[in-house]
Parts: structure tokens; sequence; C-alpha cells
């Protein structure tokens, strides 16, 4: 069996770090599924998505880690070509991943207590994003 | 077809890097899933999992490219506000990530040769681990 | 339902990035699925699948972010042992990693516009390699 359904979200970008278990666990519920697996994936080569534990100060630590290893303010080739100045957010968003799978058991997925599922905006402007999820089982 | 494995797992914490490759192997021999794919998923926001090549020299590296990137001597918001001081355990594991999907071909997964599936523990000590495999195909 | 497909792809090493979205895209297309997921798994320890706009300002982008932070030229414990000079090959492939999945909706998959799934090969030479395609749904 297969179940497909869709989240909007809007974003302001500039590492926007949007919780989106909420939204998930409630599609996955709700989907028929009972065993078998959700792949959410965003299109688009700006934003990713991934678990952390939802705090305050780990968001922003998240964020500093990305300004130092691939910082905004170097020079970026994409940049010279187009001059959209989201070359960071390109290179970002590649190396953080597009796609996440999570089992689901019992109509829940097996997240850990603190392990919330994050779309993170990489691009340097808000943005609408559409998160596909992706249930297969039965 | 579904099947919900499970492997429990102690680690020393600390990138501790445990190679799981055998024991997921037995799991997926004997699910009876003769094709498909298999996630494997670890609960928690301090630990990830990812294949790696298992030579001793290798996760040295891996270590040493965290410990450069992912400093644990710079400070966290994180342990500002919690005082646990593993703010870089989570930012390292929520860039390496929780999840890997890997096909299974006639009960086997296409692993390389060299390639091992290894879980990291990123924590600050030592941590019981539950991963959880699902299969699904056929 | 499951397929199982098969990709050859000659590289040049050194952080080769191809493009292989049409490829897949026809693999998808054929294989009889037209609801599900599709796995990408490349075996082998030195390589990984990620997705990036392949727009060549900024795959030059992309190399240069695993020079700043995956170096060549550093001494890496791997390459004491075996001397082969690729210890940053496999650092790198494992932070990138060997697996993806993307949800395939009316034997399509959810890609974004400028969004393209993208080999890189890491390694110090040219290298053949096999990617797996695992589609599974309905």
């Amino acid at each position: 069996m297969v179940a497909t359904r869709r989240i909007s979200i809007r974003t302001r970008g500039h590492c926007d770090i949007i919780d989106i278990t909420r939204q998930v666990a409630a599609e996955v519920e709700s989907s028929g599924i009972k065993d078998g697996v959700v792949t959410l994936f965003v299109p688009g080569s700006t934003a990713a998505i991934s678990t952390i534990e939802n705090e305050s100060g780990l968001l922003q630590d998240f964020k500093a880690m990305w300004d130092r290893n691939v910082p905004t303010d170097i020079p970026y080739a994409h940049d010279r070509a187009w001059g959209e100045g989201n070359g960071y957010s390109h290179v970002r968003a590649s190396l953080l991943g597009a796609s996440l799978t999570i089992p689901v058991v019992n109509r829940r997925m097996t997240l850990g207590t603190w392990q919330q599922i994050v779309l993170v905006d990489f691009d340097n402007r808000p943005r609408s994003r559409e998160i596909i999820l992706q249930l297969v089982g039965e």
C-alpha cells in the first residue's frame, strides 16, 4: 500500500529551522498505513530535511555550524554567474540532504522523545515549500 | 510485506563508531523478505548512522574530521541552557543523519565489499541504543 | 511490488559530480511501478549520492566546500596504513552518504525543477561505479 501526503510550509529563509513533527505524525496516523516507512522529501535545491532536538540554543548552534563551515561571506562561483547571492544555500542543502526515511510502527514514527523532524530552509529569502510524504507499507 | 527488527547496542559515546553490519545482515536474511529495502533508524538526537570502511586509521580520520568541523571546545548555546556539555553531539548527529536505507536483493544488502554499516554515538557518555530495522518488500 | 535496476557509470574521480537524473527517471518510468519510492544506493566507500542544481559554478562551489572542510593535503591515518592516498575520499563519502530515497508519484520522481540527482565520486582515480535503484511501491 502506498499513500502520498503533502505539507505546505512558509519559511523565512536564512537557515530557518521549522519543526514539522506534529504535522507529519498527523498525516502518518491518518494515512491508513499501520506498518512501513515514511519518506519525507523536499523538492528544491536550497532546503533540506533532518532531525534535531527542537531547543532554541541548539538551533542557534546548528546555524553557527553552517556559518563556520559553509560561510555566507566568501565568494561563490554560482553567485558570479547568477547574482542571486545564494550559492552557500545550495551547497548547504546538498550536504544535509533533501530526503529522510523513518520507520512507521503501529501508525507511529519511531522517533526518540526529543527527536524532532525539521525542514531547514537555507535560501536567502522567504519561500513557500511543499514537503512530499510518501508512505509505503501495509 | 513489512518486517520490524531491533538491534540493541551499548556504546562508549565520544564518537564511538560501531560496526553493526553482521547483525543487520543476519536480521535481513531471517526476515522473510527477499527483495526490497531495509531502513535503519536510530531514535535519539546525539547518534547517527552511516557507512564507512571499518579500518582503524579511517575511524581516527573520521573522528578528526568531526573535531575540526564541529569542535567540542567552542561555546554551544545548548550547553549554557542545559549544562550537559553535549551541544556538539547534537549538531554532529543532525548533520550525519539518523536514517539509512539500503536495497535488499535476494535476502542480502547491496553493500560494497569494504562498506560497513556503522552506528556513530556522538554523545559525551556511554549510552544504550536501540536501532530500528524496517524491512519493506516482498 | 519491487523492481531492481542498475546504472553503470564511469567517473574521473577527484570529486567528479555526475548528473544521473535522466537515467534514473527513465528506469523509474519503465519499472512498472506507478507510486512508491526509489532508493538509490552506491556500493563502495569513496562515492556518495545527493541532489544539487547542475550549474557549473555550483559544482565548483561544492568541490571547494569539500576542499575546505575535508582537505586533501592534511595527514590521514588511513593513508599511513594503506598508502593509497584516498583517506579524505572515504571521510567525505561517509559524511555525504551512499543512499538517497525519492518519492515516485504517477511514474515520476517528485524532484524540483532545478534539482538533479548526482553521483559524487570522491576517490583519487577514475572508477567504474554501479548504482542500485530499488523501487518499492504499487
